[in-house]
């Protein structure tokens, strides 16, 4: 967010040695009045004039409240501000936060602006079991109709293959209709598709949905999550800035004139993805090379690589090419383009 | 250091709402035991391959040990590592840390590779005071030799008027044999000059003296030391690396018979400082609107604005614009030469 121009004050959740990919990890989490103190300190300073907010993983209940209230006291202080909230809960089935903040994060997602929840966590958000195109559409619907969140990308959209292969064929063709070039997953017959399905809904809380597919790059990635995130906020931003006074409208929603193709939201998610694809092949490049130095490493300090040691290095491996990719932040090249759901 | 490319990992030593140049905060310090926990989470996961270790600002002296701890350490496993250490204890003949940490960092320096202490703290570790250029060489000197720092750069040296005039003659004179374009100072005759004096010692731990002079910009900016020593760590090893196996050698230290002016330390500050002047121009542009804005917008929303208030207002006005001037920090134009001392 910085590197693309954002003056950002970081209220740290935890303060960790290392992502948890590694499976180990020193540190601690931010208690709840840590963090309503960190608040009272930059409001009394006169530093709480934010336009937005990007809230990650929260360590429980109480803190997620308090996260709520920060929210809830910026928009009341400033009618445009924008909170982009991924509801950080678990992935693939697995919850990793205690089973109590689900229903906090239920009712407080009607108060952010944006949110960025995973398949798993659209479910649980929308208590709809995805398993294709129709119940996945109808769990945006329950978050635009039941909750009122205006705007939502629901990430790392996976379905079964019979589903993906259909939309691979509609992909191509709808590419080949619009001239369009070649894309860069060409000729990855065995590659694995993910999707993001997103939508801002009309005034009468209707989604208008799109989606958009890309290769999945089979790796240990830790972080996409929050990269797709802090990307969004920026992006968003700009696909909002760009259409006339629409950042003085409530949550920034376009009229229900706008096409699903024309949402500042797809806008944004497509330059997003164009990043988050070109700084994850960067990554992926050279990772089979960085694991086998490192693991020649130490089988020439400690005579031996355990199970667990594997898991380290190959999440060391995997650790995103960031800050030498900055380009790619910069200026990506969209190569994803949404199509209508 | 992100945006120019280096995979920062930070080790907080405190979790406070805002710099202290508002003059109220919230939030907390870390603990020793917390760094030293976060710092075996570090190296129980192999995370602990650091080129360099820039350390800041470390609240108390068993803190302070436990840094040096980590710095010993990241030496033992990589003798090219290099650590660049700010001494920050005060400024203008305040100290603003225990009185007990100033002997644990007379311990300490000796094991860094660059230490950057302002004026005040090179009288604290050398115990010289600093009255002019005889005895700011002085101080250089016993750094150099009684404590073994490889690389030393004094900031914010500001030498009773007389001196700097004297200062600002030569440094006309010489620009006028080099015929070097004017300068940004031109035609500021009434500016206050300041200057930062760098020196890498030889075999034998002789000073190689060089000064910068810059204008100062009269503000209340908070993190320029901190800019310096981030900006240095990058611009240090990039000028090192520009020469020939200079990263291998033993703190990185250029043969005897290189001359102060050609020293990589010497080529470094010339860029920081060039970063720096553009970054602090362009905040002190917009400031003073800045400044009325806010003030207008408290009194309208709080009938007065008292003594603190103010104080809280210009440390917001003055707020370094860093993300919005990245190109500052890539591509500093260099106008400030060192000179011989």
């Amino acid at each position: 967010m910085q590197s693309l121009g954002c003056d950002v004050a970081a209220l740290n959740t935890v303060d960790f040695s290392n992502h948890t990919g590694y499976g180990q990890w020193t540190g601690t989490r931010s208690t709840p009045s840590h963090l309503l103190s960190l608040w009272s300190g930059l409001r009394q300073s006169h530093l709480d004039d934010f336009d937005m907010m990007l809230s990650g993983y929260v360590p429980g209940a109480l803190a997620l409240e308090a996260v709520g209230q920060i929210a809830e006291e910026l928009k009341q202080k400033n009618e445009n501000f924008f909170w982009v909230l991924d509801p950080v809960m678990g992935d693939n089935g697995n919850l990793y936060v205690g089973g109590e903040v689900v229903p906090v994060y239920r009712g407080l997602v009607g108060g952010a602006d944006l949110v960025l929840p995973n398949q798993f966590e659209a479910e649980l958000l929308s208590e709809v079991k995805i398993v294709d195109m129709e119940s996945l559409k109808q769990a945006v619907g329950v978050l635009h109709e039941r909750f009122g969140v205006p705007h939502v990308v629901i990430t790392s959209v996976s379905l079964p293959q019979q589903q993906q292969q259909q939309q691979q064929q509609e992909q191509e063709q709808q590419q080949e209709q619009q001239q369009q070039p070649e894309q860069e997953n060409e000729g990855d017959g065995g590659r694995r598709t993910l999707s993001v399905v997103g939508s801002s809904m009309t005034s009468d809380r209707q989604a208008r949905p799109f989606i958009i597919s890309f290769p999945a790059i089979d790796c240990y990635f830790s972080g996409t999550g929050d990269m797709f995130a802090a990307l969004m906020v920026v992006r968003m931003r700009e696909a909002v800035c760009a259409e006339d006074e629409l950042e003085t409208k409530k949550s920034w929603l376009s009229e229900d004139g706008v096409d699903a193709l024309e949402l500042p939201l797809a806008r944004a998610a497509e330059r997003v993805l164009g990043s988050m694809h070109e700084v994850l092949a960067k990554t992926a490049e050279g990772m089979e090379g960085r694991l086998e130095g490192m693991v020649r490493g130490l089988l020439r300090r400690e005579g031996g690589v355990g199970k667990k040691e594997m898991q380290v290095l190959k999440s060391k491996a995997a650790e995103l090419k960031l800050v030498r990719h900055l380009d790619s932040l910069r200026a990506p090249k969209v190569v994803f383009r949404a199509r209508k759901l």
